[in-house]
């Protein structure tokens, strides 16, 4: 088994970082903006990237674990087959004008190639999350930059 | 033990990406203009993030093994406790109009705090390689985005 890390620190507060990690429309805003379904705990998420009829699929998310402006906790139960089974954690913290994102995709069974492309991913849309919060701009799905040969 | 991987693809040749992995100034134009040493086999490398005067140190790197083109393999001799002993590994492979950069930081004993931070940053960095070396804009320290209160 072995885990996604990743560490950003957004200048809001953590009830706006929760609600856009809770809600399809906070979502939408830095992930892809193909979004749909319920993010309350026992709903599923489903994150599409085919709006521009690419072939690369999504994923479905149940959620799992919910503990408003701390923590959200999710499942993947369907996608690529790396994916299944695997969690996305994400915990908050307030530090002075800062509210922490400790991020956690955990429990790939092996690290493969894909994994290393995830990982740079998930870096890319945090930063994306961090920037829309902060009156930036966000680049979620399709406005994402292509990091590789991959998406 | 656990690493930090990431996956980047950059339109540029092998021996370009090569060259910003194994000399001072490829290095200094994506990681840290505050680059020293030497990037041959055996060679020290000195990366320094205190122009600016930040208390932020850097980290001493002994160049392990190089395959041209190929692999560049470090392992950290001096800097936060947390690195040393580690060692950063860059395996290069051409795919079409890319190269891609499989990245790892490996060896870390435990994924404290600082790790997820770390692994947000290399990729940050690892982007900021790929925007350089096909004509945008890197962004080595000090210029680079402070992705939290940590820098």
């Amino acid at each position: 088994m072995t885990d996604i890390l990743h560490r950003v620190g957004i200048k809001s507060s953590p009830d706006e970082v929760f609600k856009a990690l809770t809600t399809r429309e906070g979502l939408a805003a830095w992930w892809t903006s193909n979004t749909q379904g319920d993010g309350k705990v026992g709903g599923m998420l489903k994150f599409r990237f085919s709006a521009a009829g690419s072939e690369i699929g999504g994923f479905d998310m149940k959620v799992l674990e919910l503990q408003p402006t701390k923590l959200v906790l999710w499942q993947v139960v369907d996608g690529p087959q790396e994916w299944i089974g695997t969690k996305i954690r994400f915990d908050l913290k307030q530090s002075g004008d800062h509210t922490i994102v400790l991020f956690k995709h955990q429990e790939w069974k092996e690290a493969v190639e894909f994994m290393y492309h995830c990982s740079t991913k998930w870096a890319y849309f945090l930063l994306g999350l961090k920037a829309g919060l902060e009156g930036g701009t966000a680049t979620p799905y399709p406005e994402d930059e292509k990091i590789s040969n991959w998406g």
